[in-house]
């Protein structure tokens, strides 16, 4: 989960580019380093896709989340990065740090989380370990097999292409805020907001069809919110985005009002959301809708691709630009 | 780790075994969950395989353990259930919760850890996940391939069986007594002992060999102690064994002899190790032990699979029962 912890010293991502450049690279690896998954060859057409992704208790479950819903979101955490790469999970591997104040009933809550998180996707835990630990950690690995081809990556936006995403954004945001920042709202609103935060949801069925549609240049979910997804699209495709809607839940907008806050910066900036980004090309965009559309979801176009290293938000005719950074706010162009 | 935590409440496979009952089957596993990997079908002949196993600052890093030393013994340990089951590590991901106290240095020293422990048996890590944690967590998960037909599974040994180990034992159990309950021992007897907990090694090669001997019926790694390692073979294959000789490294014979303690129990019980513990088909003897002397290791034969289902000890003519127990004294029979 890129949105934990680290800020007083070094950052995720450099931790991880640390010890990257340790790491000798696998002959064969198509995939860079840092996409959402990676893979091996099996043979001339398919390949092994494997990752990994972790909750750690303290900085990842928010008071309120139970042990079946931490157990579950990190499976479902897994299952989104497939989803963005349109590959099928097959199976999950689970190493759990257990702290010893937890109890027989949190332990069967968290298998049974797990087997959830996998079932719903059709995926199956087939393997773990266990240890004690001071924190609860639960560390997932996924895998499935995929062919070559079919593979979306972070890399293929060209300049033309049509930006798009699978869902509104912000209710994440904004429940966290409801549980840790003492912010109000009703209580429908309330379970709405909150839900959003215990029992995401991964685009799996739409990460399929729009792989079927090989209609697709550049995919990657929206984990880590929607800026730091379109930025690091841009920084792996080598191009700049204009954005020009910025699909903003409902909820999320009686919210912000309610609490003063801005929720264009909700939807944003937020983590912990599980929608997919993407890049279409232009002259498939209609074999990109229905597929989406016949898989249940809907594809909403919110810019394009352009050829300056920037991403650019043009909203009631104002551009800016927007800083290629997660969590923080954007910049007005003088 | 099975070594660590939970004496008080949960044992360690008490917890697996609560977990594993809420999770659904894959359907076509033909490993039995329990087994040291676990394994997808890829075609008729090929399985992929895969296996995760956790290392825990707290409970499994001792004081005098280098940040390289601990990333790369937590590849070892899941190299070495490679090793016992005959199959080739292709790619590892690694999860890592990192206490906020460790430096830069640390980082780039666990990096190369990893890497050492991957490069030293062919292997490539390919990706991970880092997130904040209280304790340093190092989860990795591996991948191989290999043919069905040569795995070496936990569950086929038969009456009239050879019972061998590919080692001597108990160095890393008196290599912990001198690190954690203050025994004593000249220099350079402390530094081979130490070096057994702090720079394991795995018997690839030799799992390997034996894989392509075709001659062994059962196998699994001795990580949890020799005689917990036994009773796996035993249960899972529905036999008992009869154990006439167990090789104690001589180092440790002069350690006990110095401290005091039983040089017997210390290699029975000691975990840490990761030598090979098989059976063997009596008339393909000749194959498995030319095998793994080609591959530059050596067979020890220990004993033979018996009928009834009981690991006996008969040393100088004194046959005991031992228990089913890891981590504990045996019993004499009355």
């Amino acid at each position: 989960m890129h949105s934990s912890g680290y800020d007083g010293r070094l950052g995720e991502h450099e931790i991880i580019e640390l010890i990257r450049k340790r790491l000798d690279v696998l002959p064969g690896s198509f995939l860079p380093f840092g996409d959402d998954v990676s893979t091996v060859a099996l043979d001339e057409e398919r390949v092994a896709v494997l990752k990994t992704d972790m909750l750690v208790g303290k900085t990842d479950v928010p008071r309120g989340m139970s042990s079946w819903q931490a157990a579950r979101k990190t499976v479902v955490m897994n299952v989104s990065d497939f989803a963005a790469k349109g590959v099928e999970p097959k199976a999950a591997l689970v190493s759990l740090g257990l702290p010893r104040s937890l109890l027989h009933r949190d332990i069967e809550e968290i298998g049974r989380g797990l087997n959830s998180g996998a079932r719903e996707y059709g995926a199956y835990v087939i393997g773990g370990d266990t240890g004690e630990a001071s924190d609860l950690v639960i560390a997932v690995s996924l895998f499935g097999i995929t062919e070559r081809k079919r593979l979306m990556l972070r890399s293929g936006a060209k300049a033309g292409d049509i930006v798009a995403v699978t869902g509104f954004f912000g209710k994440s945001s904004a429940g966290l805020r409801l549980l840790l920042d003492g912010c109000a709202a009703s209580e429908d609103l309330r379970e709405v907001l909150i839900s959003s935060v215990f029992m995401p949801q991964a685009r799996l069925k739409e990460g399929l069809a729009l792989a079927d549609s090989l209609a697709v240049t550049s995919s990657i979910d929206s984990s880590d919110g929607l800026v730091w997804s379109l930025n690091e699209l841009c920084r792996m495709s080598g191009v700049g985005f204009l954005i020009s809607s910025v699909p903003i839940a409902d909820e999320v907008k009686y919210f912000a009002d309610f609490n003063g806050l801005d929720a264009l910066e909700l939807a944003l900036y937020g983590g912990e959301e599980y929608e997919l980004v993407i890049t279409v090309k232009p002259k498939m965009w209609g074999e990109a809708e229905v597929a989406i559309e016949r898989a249940g979801g809907s594809l909403l176009p919110i810019g394009k691709v352009v050829r300056e290293k920037q991403i650019f938000l043009e909203l009631d005719g104002k551009k800016q630009i927007v800083e290629p950074r997660g969590w923080e706010h954007f910049k007005s162009k003088a």
